[in-house]
């Protein structure tokens, strides 16, 4: 049971869509930012940006947003949740660009702290291909995932077992993005 | 120097006002959430919620928020710096009230993981005053400075030194809110 009442079914709306119905002022500009680092126009697709999610939300350890997540990525990636779940354990072993590697290690240095992010990764990332604004993102998506992870678990909100709340959540925002969930 | 080219003058546009320059995209809603969460109304003043910022962005060792956030906290609190020196150094013997300590005990915990965030946390909270509403802001103030110190780390942003910047951006935030400045 979250630590603060919510006014919703927990099972029905759980995660950050009971805490996005609870505070429609803060959900509004999280749903944006959501939005626009996930799936706005990019030169990473939806699911390379949704492995970044994902993988970060897991080596914090927050249940609902990495299921979340892994799941979003998962059907948006055509190697599905065997390559997610392979990223997660291990990226540099995963069969993804070396440019992706590279922005994962920026992502799970970020996830400790932005001092964490040395020159040396930055340069790795760019003679890899990199774009300045693919870096910027990296940073910036696995900082906010530092944020949605605190933020779910800080309030100890619920997380469904089982796949099908997450596959109905992808459903719902592959049609129609962040913002149309909970 | 930052990681990525940001295309303006650092000393101009230092810490996260280079990042909204380069990316408006992304500005918006990191604007606008930050505009709710520290100025929107509110049963916590505004420097009481920058206080909260303040303290987790220095927990964090991030210079430019932790600077930034320190000072619109001072010149909207009535005791002005030296209470958010106090609060920074230790919250429990700062002249606050209990329930102030109470909800960044709980930001303190967030900072770590939100999993560290207890029942019994909350419930001293709780027992000190606070609503559910504060006790959810203060777990998604700590959490937004969790990313918000990671972006601009993350990227190696430039920090001035000495009051007068932080200062002026102080009285526009004050005077004009989130998204005035940069």
């Amino acid at each position: 049971m979250a630590h603060i009442d919510l006014g919703i079914d927990e099972t029905q709306f759980p995660g950050v869509s009971g805490l996005m119905r609870y505070r429609p002022e803060t959900a509004k500009p999280l749903n944006e930012l959501a939005e626009v680092l996930l799936r706005g126009p990019h030169s990473l697709s939806p699911g390379e940006r949704e492995l970044i999610a994902a993988y970060v939300s897991g080596l914090n350890e927050c249940t609902f947003c990495c299921t979340s997540h892994s799941t979003f990525a998962a059907v948006q990636l055509q190697d599905g949740m065997p390559l997610v779940d392979q990223v997660r354990a291990n990226p540099d072993a995963a069969p993804i660009s070396v440019k992706m590697r590279a922005l994962l290690r920026i992502a799970s240095a970020v996830r400790i702290s932005g001092r964490n992010v040395t020159t040396a990764m930055v340069e790795d990332a760019r003679a890899e291909g990199a774009t300045d604004l693919e870096i910027h993102d990296a940073v910036l998506i696995a900082a906010a995932f530092c944020m949605f992870n605190r933020y779910v678990d800080g309030l100890a909100t619920f997380a469904p077992d089982g796949p099908d709340v997450y596959l109905e959540s992808a459903r719902r925002i592959v049609e129609f993005g962040y913002g149309s969930v909970g």
